[in-house]
C-alpha cells in the first residue's frame, strides 16, 4: 500500500523531502501539497504526477486522499499545522523546531495527551545518522563505560549575512542539543553561554564561535561549539568521553589522495552532503511507521525540550549568566525513548 | 510511471534485490517471478502485491506485463534468459557472470550488435561504490596524473570449504578484474598468477591467499590479492598509484572507538555491510536509465572480457605461466564507456 | 666542551634525567648530585663516572665544577634553590612547578630581574613535542587565521588514590594551562571549573573528570578535560580551531593492526611514552643554550603564570565561580616569547 | 668510556654520521677521519675536537687510537676497509651495501667466519624504524597469524637525472629486499621483474615504476613498488597480509589540518625526515654492543644476500624472466637473528 502523503510548505526543504519521497524512498507518494505561495505549489504539483493543490494547509489536512502529513511551512506556522493534523487525528512529520515558543510546544504536547497517541514526529535527522547511531549503541553496549562528557562540534562554512546569534543557537545548536538529550539519554539541566575572540569573518555583530556548556539531568557535561564561518567545510565533530573509553564520528571521506607533500581527505562542503542519508533514513522510518501504524522518532516532547533548551541557551547568552532549564512534567506517554 | 520488473531466480541474491526494488529503491516494482524451484517462486510471490509466477524464464520474459527482466538465476542459465530478452527486445538486468563460457558471452555481445541497441547491464556494483567512484574521478580530474599501477585486495573472512581455486579466480577475482579495467580504462592484456604460502585456514587443496598480476594494453599494472579466509573481517582495498599522487579506498567506520589501549575502527563484516549502497544504487541507476529509455552500467561487452580474462587467470594458475588475454574486436556499440 | 651539570633531587625524574644526560643527550655529564636521602645520592653516584655527592643542594649550587644545575627535588624546595642558582649566577633547569605559591615565584622573578638575564628555564616539556610545535607553526605561517578556541584534553589511565582534585588542578592541568599560554601567545584572564558526573573509578571525592574553562586575554577561549580515571590510556587531546580551518594533534600509533573485525591502531600507555622525546628535546635544548652561554626555553615567567593560574583554578573549583585571574605586570626581561 | 671512532669517507653521509655522533647520540667521540679528498677530511677534522686526519683508511684502522670503525666511503671501497678491520679485530659499521659484488660479500663472510665472531654491522636502518619493528613485533606475538604476504612500496618524489633501472634495484630495492628478509624472516627464493607504463617524469630510459616479485624460501611472496620520481614525497609503504589479520606501517604526521575543503597529514620530504630517528637508533645500538663487547644488527650475511638478491633483480629485469636466487649455505655463525 502507497501513503498518500500531504506536504504543507514546498520551499527549498520541501521540495527536497518532495524529492526524496517521490525519487528516493519507497511506500508513500506525494498526494497533495500547499503553500503560502499557490503559485509556487502549483508548479511544484505540475512536476508531480496526479498531486492535488490545496489553498491552505488546513483543507489539505481535511483532504480525505491524504494519509499523513509533512509540515515543512516557516517555523512561525508549524503550530497550527501540527496541532490541526492531531485534531484530524493523522500523523505528521514537522522539519524542526516543532513551534518556535515553548507555550506553544505546550499546546502541541497538550494536544497530543489528550489524543492519547503520539502523532508527531519531529525532524531531528541527526538521529538517523549512521555516526550518531553507532555512537549511541557504543555507549549502550557498556563497552566504554557510563557517558561522562559530550563534545559537539558543529562547523558551517558560512551562513548567510542575515545570521545573528540568536538564529545560531535556535537553528544550529538545537540539533547538538537534541543529539546530547538523546546520546546521554538525559534532559539539560542548565546553560550557560561563552563568547570568544570573534571570527574576522563573522557579519555585522554575530558572536562567532560561540560556545555553550551544557549541565545534563544526569550530570554528564556537553559542550557545544557552534563556528559558522569556518570556511573549510561543514564539519560536525562529536565525542563522548565515558568512564573507561571514547567514542567519537570517524572522518567520512571515502578516498585518502596523496599529493604535494599531504594525504588527505575530503570534509563534507554542506549539510545535505553530510546528512543525506540520515534525511533519507529518518523519512522512510517514519513512512514505515505510519503505514504500520505506529509512532518513530523524537516526538513532540523532543520538540518542547529543543525550544526550551535553546530559550534557556538565549537567556545565557544575552544575561552572560548560567541559567536553569526548567521544564515541565514528562507526560506519561513520552516515557519511552524512541528511535 | 512504475517499471514492471520479472525477475528469474529468486534466490538469496534474488530475493535480496527484489527486497531492494520493493522497500529501497523507486520507480519499480516486481511484477513477475519464476525459479527453477517453483514452489520457492509462489512463495516468494506470496510476499508480494499481485506479482505474477511464471512457470519457466522464457514465460516470463514474454509476459507482456513485463517491462524489464532481472536474470538472478545460477550463472549456467544466463545465457539463454539474456539472449531471450535481447530477442524481446526487453532492457535485462544480469547479474555477473553474464555468462560461464566465452563462446556464451559472444553470442550474447553478438545478440546485442545485431539488435543494434545496448539492452544489457551486468552486476557488477562496485562500480557504482562511492569509494571507487571517487577514485576514478581523482584519475579523470587528472590530480595525480597519469595511472601507472593498481593495487587490487579482496579479503574475505572466510569461504564455504567447497569452494575451489577456480572459484576464486571466476568469483572472487572477476570484481578487481572489473573494476580494474574501469578504473584504468584498458583491457587487460596479460595474466600470471602467484600461488604464495598457504593460510593454514584454507580448506582441501584451495589456494588462498592468490596474487594475480595483470598487465592492461595501456601499460599499466594491476596486481590482485584474493585473501578468502583472513578472518578479520571483509576488506576491500584498492591503490592507484599515478604519476605525481596516489588516491586509495578510505577506512569505512562511522565512529572512532578507545578502550583497552587502542582507537579503533569497524572493518565491514561480509560484501553485504559493504557494499550495500553501491547495490542500491547499481540497481536505481538501471531502473532510471530503462525508465527512461536508455542504457547504462557495465555492458555485455563488459560481462564479455571479465568471462575471458577470469578464463585467462584460470589458465595462468594452472600453467604457472604467463597467459596472454586473446580478445575480440570492440564492437562500435560499446565504443563508449559508461557508468 | 662537556658541560658539568648538578643534579639536586635524585628520585624517579631525577634518576630519568640523569639516564637521559648520560646515555641519551650529548654535551653534559653529570658531575654533582644530592638528595635529601643521601644514601639514595650515595648510590646514584655510584653509577656515574666521579659525580660527587654533596650534602645540601647550597653546597652543590655552590661547587665550583658544577657549571649549571638541574632542579628536580620535591616541588616545596625548589624556591631555595632556584634562588640560589640565580644567586650563584648559574643557570638552573627547574622541574614544573617553579614554585607552589605565586609568593614564591614572584621572589624568583624579582631575583633574576636583578640578575638582569634568564637563568631558568621550567620543564614544560609539552612546548618540545613535535605535535605542540607544529600545531604553533600551523598557525604561525597563517594556514588557518586567527585561532579563537582551543580544545585540550589530559587523560590518563589511572592516578594514585592519594591524589585529589587540587592535586589534579596543579600537577595535571597545568601542564594545558602552560600549553595553551604558549599556542595562543595570551595570558589566562579567568578560570571557571565545572564538575561533571564523576566516573565510578574515581576514588575518595576526586573530582574526575574536572572541566576548566579558560578565557585567555586575547579573547581567545580554551577548554580543558581532566580525565585521570580513563584506563584506556595516556591520551593528549589538543586542537585549535582558528578562523578558517583548524589545527589538532594526530594519533600516534606507529603501525596499524587490522584483526577481530577491527583496524586499530596503540594509544600511549603512560606520558614516559607519550613524551619521551619532548623530555630528549627539551633537555638537550637547555644544554646546548647554556654551553652557548644563552637562554631558552619556558622562563620563570611561565612559571609564574601556571603558578597564578592553576591557583585561580583551585579557587574556581572550590568556590564554584568564575575567577579573574590577577598577574603582576610583566618584568621587560620576558618581553619576548622563547622555545 | 667514549668509545673511539674513526671515519672513512667524510661525504654527505659521513659528514651526516659524524654529525649523529658528535651531537646526537651518546657513549662515542670521532677521534680520526679520512677521506679520498683529503682536503675535505682536514677541513671536516677541524670542526671536531682532537680529530686525527690518516692518509688513507688503512693508516685510521691501523691507529691504535681507533676503537671502532665506521665506512661511509664509495661503495666500490667498501670490501677492502671491511676486510681491513676484520683483519685488525676492530667492529665495523659498513654503510650499504657491504660490497657491490657477490664475490666481495663472499670474502668478506670469509674473512668473518675465519676471525670466528661477528665484526661487521651493515647499515639497513631501517630495521631500527619504530613502525617495521612494531610489524616485527606484532607477527612475533602470534596477533595474526602465520604472515603470507608483504606489500613494500618504497616512493621518492625525485631521483637526480642520472640515476638509472639498475641504480634503483641496487640502491632503492635493496631496502625492500632486506626489510622483507627480517620481517619474513626468510630468504629470498625467486625474483621476477615487471615494467609498468613509465612515469613521463622518468629522464631517460628510466623504468619508473618498476615492480619486483619476490617469492620467499618460507613461500610468504613479497611485492616491491619503486616509485622514484612520485613527486608528491618520500612514503614508504609497507603491509604483511597473515592468516588472521595484517599489520601495515601508519601514517607519520604529527598533526592534521583541516582546511580548504580537506583534512590533511603531512608525508616525509626525503629519507632524512622520514628515518632520522632509524639512524639514531641504529649507530646507537651499535656503539652500545661495540662498547659492552658484543655485536648486533644487520650482519655481513644480511650483506651478501642483499647484494646477491639485488643481483639476481638485475638479471631478472634485463632478462624479463623468473631468476632463482643462488646463495651459499649459510655459516653457523650468523645463525641467530639479531636486531
Amino acid at each position: 500500500m502507497t501513503l498518500n502523503l500531504g506536504v504543507i510548505g514546498v520551499g527549498l526543504i520541501g521540495q527536497d523531502h518532495i524529492r526524496r519521497i517521490t525519487t528516493v524512498l519507497s511506500g508513500a507518494r506525494v498526494a497533495a501539497v500547499t503553500d503560502v505561495d499557490l503559485d509556487r505549489a502549483s508548479s511544484v504539483a505540475g512536476g508531480l504526477c496526479g498531486a492535488a493543490v490545496h489553498q491552505t494547509g488546513q483543507d489539505l489536512i481535511a483532504d480525505g486522499d491524504v494519509d499523513a502529513v509533512v509540515v515543512t511551512s516557516w517555523g512561525g506556522t508549524h503550530e497550527e499545522y501540527v496541532l490541526a493534523a492531531i485534531g484530524a487525528g493523522k500523523q505528521v512529520f514537522c522539519e524542526k523546531p516543532l513551534a518556535t515558543t515553548r507555550e506553544a510546544c505546550d499546546r502541541i504536547v497538550d494536544a497530543e495527551v489528550v489524543a492519547g497517541r503520539r502523532l508527531v514526529m519531529v525532524g531531528f535527522m541527526r538521529r538517523f545518522d549512521r555516526g550518531y547511531r553507532a555512537m549511541k549503541q557504543t555507549v549502550a553496549r557498556g563497552d566504554i563505560g557510563a557517558p561522562l562528557l559530550f563534545h559537539s562540534a558543529h562547523r558551517n562554512p558560512a551562513v548567510p549575512s542575515g545570521v545573528d546569534t540568536d538564529g545560531v543557537i535556535v537553528d544550529t545548536c538545537v540539533h547538538d542539543i537534541d543529539i546530547a538529550r538523546w546520546l546521554l539519554d538525559a534532559e539539560v539541566a542548565t546553560v550557560q553561554a561563552f563568547a570568544p575572540r570573534r571570527s574576522s569573518h563573522a557579519a555585522g555583530h554575530l558572536q562567532d564561535p560561540l560556545v555553550l556548556m551544557l549541565e545534563m539531568t544526569n550530570g554528564a557535561l556537553t559542550d557545544v561549539e557552534a563556528a559558522v564561518n569556518i570556511a573549510y567545510g561543514y564539519d560536525i565533530r562529536g565525542e563522548i568521553v565515558a568512564e573507561t573509553g571514547t567514542v567519537e564520528l570517524a572522518e567520512s571521506s571515502d578516498v585518502i589522495v596523496k599529493r604535494d607533500g599531504f594525504y588527505r581527505g575530503h570534509v563534507p562542503g554542506d549539510w545535505r552532503e553530510r546528512f543525506v542519508r540520515a534525511y533519507d533514513a529518518e523519512l522512510q522510518q517514519w513512512i514505515d511507521a505510519v503505514s504500520s501504524g505506529t509512532s518513530t522518532g523524537p516526538s513532540s516532547w523532543d520538540g518542547y525540550a529543543a525550544t526550551v533548551v535553546s530559550g534557556a541557551g538565549l537567556q545565557a547568552f544575552h544575561s552572560g549568566k548560567r541559567v536553569e532549564v526548567a521544564m515541565r512534567e514528562q507526560p506519561a506517554l513520552y516515557a519511552k525513548a524512541e528511535a
